[in-house]
């Protein structure tokens, strides 16, 4: 037997290292950024008859999911695809506009998805260095790049990127850029606008988070119908099953009721940097549902492990930027009083 | 603005047509391969459960659902990778294993995707020829491909292709063996044993057709530990959601269920093949849940037509080998005799 033909980019490609998923319920989860509310019960209405189906293919174009999307986003069916997540849309960008070995620009501390799926696809890549704050403080120009991912707000700090920046990077690309706003909804702006300014922007937005639909894997493309026709080629003919496209479309309904657990979640955000300022924290400003935040009197690897001890599970990179940082979602008022308790005695027993 | 940097490979791909997918509930469909009769109800106990946690991510690789594959297909977990329906996992192959520009291989008359996916992907493409009687008559033999896609049963003529060519074909391949099992289970063999057999192969399977769940796409790769490991690094990290790693579970623990409606359709399948001989139609034999079928007394089209008029829906396809075949997947007893009512008639008229 010859060797496997396994990809250079793959074989050298380590594989993303998703964040850990307990199959346990007795943990308090602030670790991947989930919503900690549910969605509203009524979109499960209905459902019973999607059941029924399940033996039938899903509509191949999600045709209500993304008339649902459209209404939401104030433009077209033509202007979105729909994903399988926004991962998904992610690598479909990827795959239309990159071909290996072009060029892919992100920055060097962001979503690390981009930088899995550009190796796996064999792009070469630049990354462009945040400064101190950990701020992008010019436009990001790189005219060898076919795609640019930039989010915005930017994980893991969480803020929204300087809007002049970013206007100006679009203007000066001779690629797509690719805008994530996966964490938007919890901000005050956006960058819809940008569709119709620049023909080669894509907005990419995802129910996992806000929508309180991990679960479900549902994200989309926004962005010119010259755009997304060429990624539906890409795009796998039933990227969406069945339930996924009715709970989807079901939620967007509930705009009132998501509203409001977005303020909430701001809230307690807002809540949050304040009582971990006053426990010594380094805290960014957040424009998501998460901080990013230093104790000064303990390592980060060690708070994160004495709070997991402690059943409280938050999020420690080993990126030398941020390795003496956690991410912690923003989860309910008491989940964060809970976690709060804990970092006061372990403050306490220094 | 410069020109969107779009992919050659995929501007000159026209993309994937499903097949029809009416939105309403008044046609017979046997158009695409689905089967005529549900899932057992009890797959749906304790979907409840899944649906309060819709708001967490699903566990990232489908753990449950590999186990309860696994079992079935006599395997261990770590020969199986889960699909966003096995779409998903031809993709993914192609991804881990073909550089664009290098050579993929197939037969000229089969499951339709190999080509698109391919060409999207930048492949080189060597197609080889069924003989008159749409069989595969010598292994396939392909020095330069990287990856083989062979369908057994392969579509649209539903026939095993014969054995000891797939055994010399894997043996002699100098690249990796995708056999393509979608049908597999209205047939009486397999080629499971071929991936204790060859290091160079993957049998892939889907829950779409045997299993009744078209809706929630679920699919498998089934092989060596080592190309599963690689598979993995090119899948989605969250590639199937909660609710389809749930019920694709539960599915599978409904063996007799499904052997039963298994039968049932082999003996649909065989009523159908005969009556459609005694109508003056040529009928390929099938180890699948559809048949292969020209009438002589008309037009595929145009029975095609008058049959959707008449709501009932059969696919054709307007591939030069077989444009004037209908492929008519299995329904219910009910269905079929209503099918052949409506083809009586039709030859009543002439």
């Amino acid at each position: 037997m010859p060797m496997l033909p396994i990809r250079e980019c793959v074989r050298q490609t380590p594989g993303y290292v998703p964040g850990e998923q307990p199959q346990t319920t007795d943990y308090i989860k602030l670790n991947t950024n989930e919503n900690p509310y549910s969605p509203p019960q009524e979109i499960f209405e209905g459902l019973q008859q999607e059941l029924e189906k399940v033996r039938l293919y899903p509509d191949p174009v999600s045709t209500k999911l993304r008339k649902a999307a459209a209404q939401v986003f104030g433009v077209s069916p033509e202007n979105i695809l729909a994903g399988n997540g926004s991962d998904d849309i992610l690598n479909i960008a990827l795959r239309t506009f990159v071909n290996p070995g072009e060029t892919v620009a992100f920055l060097d501390l962001t979503y690390s998805l981009y930088d899995t799926i550009a190796r796996v696809h064999g792009s070469s890549i630049i990354e462009i260095s945040l400064n101190h704050n950990l701020e992008l403080d010019q436009p990001l120009i790189c005219s060898e790049a076919k795609l640019i991912f930039l989010a915005s707000p930017n994980p893991p700090v969480g803020k929204h990127l300087n809007r002049e920046y970013l206007e100006k990077t679009c203007e000066e690309a001779t690629g797509v850029v690719l805008i994530d706003e996966a964490y938007v909804d919890f901000s005050e702006d956006n960058h819809l606008d940008f569709i119709h300014k620049y023909d080669n922007v894509i907005i990419s937005r995802t129910m996992s988070k806000s929508y309180s639909l991990a679960g479900m894997r549902v994200g989309f493309a926004i962005a010119s119908p010259a755009i997304i026709e060429q990624m539906d080629k890409v795009r796998d003919s039933y990227n969406l099953d069945r339930l996924a496209q009715f709970l989807g479309a079901k939620a967007f309904e509930f705009q009132d009721y998501y509203q409001q657990i977005w303020q909430q979640v701001c809230q307690t955000r807002n809540r949050l940097i304040t009582s971990l300022r006053n426990l010594e924290f380094l805290v960014f400003d957040s424009d998501s549902n998460f901080v990013l935040a230093s104790p000064q009197w303990m390592t980060a690897l060690d708070l994160y492990t004495k709070l997991k001890e402690r059943k409280v599970l938050v999020r420690h990179f080993k990126h030398p930027l941020i390795n003496n940082y956690v991410r912690i979602t923003i989860g309910t008022n008491t989940q964060i009083d809970r976690l709060l308790e804990e970092i006061g005695n372990l403050k306490n027993d220094k």
